[in-house]
């Protein structure tokens, strides 16, 4: 099967349902966030999730990104694979099958992962002596977002003793990320919510200086936060990954003024095609479940004023 | 990468998230619908979309099935290309580009296809001209799922006589499904809307026939309502699909004495780790959104009794 469309084809060219990219946006996204992480002064170390593609990895690091964050070990091994050789897995690893390979990475690469427990601690510095490789370890503290992560304070400085306790790990900071912020739409309570997460992550870093334990990465925050967490000075990466494409949920975000969050642009769409008209008001696209997630809701239909998605089945849009 | 998990291993030795099948329960729903098709003596043409999988087409017509359904021409290229002859693509096909491939399988292959606007007639005709095939065609109806199809009827008609008007087509007969039916809860209410929906799709035939024009195949019908379609003396091949893994919605339906619906066993589950526990209560597991879909509401855990999804996010579920 040949690809539903490659660069240059028009419209109506492109077989559908068609997974495309805006190029031009995609590339001023990119722009863009590389030129407003600059004027911070805090690294950027863009999600990968996002996007899953080693090539997109490198347009980001040619900008400035000092490495990428994946989300699970099998996507690390994807950019490691293909040059990609500073990694945070940004979330937890558990159990001696995904731990090795996490440590066989880092032979020729750097690839830190996220603890929240205690028992870890013996976990990954079994699978780092297997591999005689030192593990960049990140303290995942909980900020707000109610999924990952130890207490702040007390709880985070005796789990990164643990860390430093044991050979093969390094502690190399804190994973502060509050996630279910980056979807407040109002301005002022998505900032009290940062706001609240930069006060714990300040106190835990200082508890953590006052007991000899520094911080070299204090990471976090995402496209809808990140301003905050950019001018917060605690803060020294942000792991911001969706401004690439812009999805139509963090459209919804409100700015500081109140308008719309139009910081970056839509890149990526679905391109459908319109499959029966019922009736005048009503048009069935083959664009449904398996082309498009609704956890956000509904996608939005583009360029076509005054419609809506009213219904999904699995290959339908109405 | 290895797969996460093969035949044989104990739970504790997959790697997660993995999609496992139970094959015990996957090959007794296989055996149970056979055995309650035949009984009705109408045909089975199950709905692949749920597993998209050659290998078990193959095992469904094994033990009866007349064929199988596509959703789309992509999935019945992989069907044929794999010794499936005789698919419906039970949906809309629309463009130059996919009905030249819908064409060409039907040179070794039966590939059907339904159509619901006039316009199409045309269309699909010059495909199967372009290939010197015969592309069988079914008229579809709405018959209250509100997605496509004609109205039942005059429209039926005269759309019926325009593809026996063409060269190249065939006109094989009415798709008539209800898709919205399949997932209401109450029997009687379920049952409500298939008996409206067989009383508009007889009188088609009936309009159908008395103008010379004979339904070979009268088809639709899906898990939840396939016993309603089977007796109906109307439908001649049923389209249901889910019964070989019965999701977890299909288990909100009531049967007829008002308990659950349990004609078929769960067969296929997202086997999923435990990465963090923040407290007693909670844990979080690494399938989020991207190892399960959420259009008919959270996962159910198994065998877990009292336990429930209450939020997930890209990887994790809590």
């Amino acid at each position: 099967m040949s690809p539903p469309a490659e660069n240059g084809l028009a419209l109506v060219e492109i077989d559908t349902p068609a997974l495309i990219v805006d190029l031009d946006a995609f590339e001023r996204n990119l722009d863009k966030m590389a030129a407003l992480i600059k004027e911070t002064g805090v690294k950027l170390r863009p999600h990968s999730k996002t996007h899953k593609s080693p090539w997109i990895a490198h347009q980001q690091i040619e900008r400035g990104a000092v490495g990428i964050c994946c989300q699970k070990v099998s996507e690390a091994e994807v950019m490691v694979a293909n040059g990609v050789k500073d990694v945070l897995v940004s979330n937890q690893v558990v159990g001696p099958i995904k731990l090795s390979r996490l440590a066989a990475l880092n032979v020729d690469a750097q690839v830190m992962v996220c603890i929240d427990h205690a028992d870890a601690v013996s976990e990954i510095s079994a699978a780092a002596t297997g591999h005689d490789v030192v593990i960049d370890t990140l303290v995942e503290i909980e900020v707000g977002g109610g999924r990952c992560g130890v207490e702040p304070g007390e709880q985070a400085l005796a789990l990164a003793r643990a860390v430093t306790d044991v050979q093969h790990l390094n502690f190399a900071g804190l994973q502060a990320y509050h996630g279910s912020a980056q979807h407040i739409r109002d301005h002022r309570e998505r900032q009290a919510a940062i706001t609240a997460a930069v006060r714990m992550t300040a106190e835990t870093v200082e508890l953590l200086d006052a007991n000899g334990l520094r911080c070299e990465i204090v990471g976090g925050a995402g496209t809808g936060t990140f301003e905050m967490e950019a001018s917060s000075g605690v803060y020294t990466e942000l792991q911001a990954g969706s401004y690439i494409f812009m999805d139509a949920d963090y459209a919804r975000n409100q700015s500081e003024g109140g308008g719309p969050f139009e910081t970056f642009e839509h890149a990526l769409f679905i391109c459908a095609g319109v499959m029966s008209r019922p009736n005048e008001d009503k048009a069935v696209v083959d664009a449904g479940h398996k082309a498009a997630s609704v956890d956000s809701g509904f996608p939005l239909p583009w360029s076509l004023a005054g419609s809506e998605i009213t219904g999904m089945s699995d290959e339908h849009g109405v």
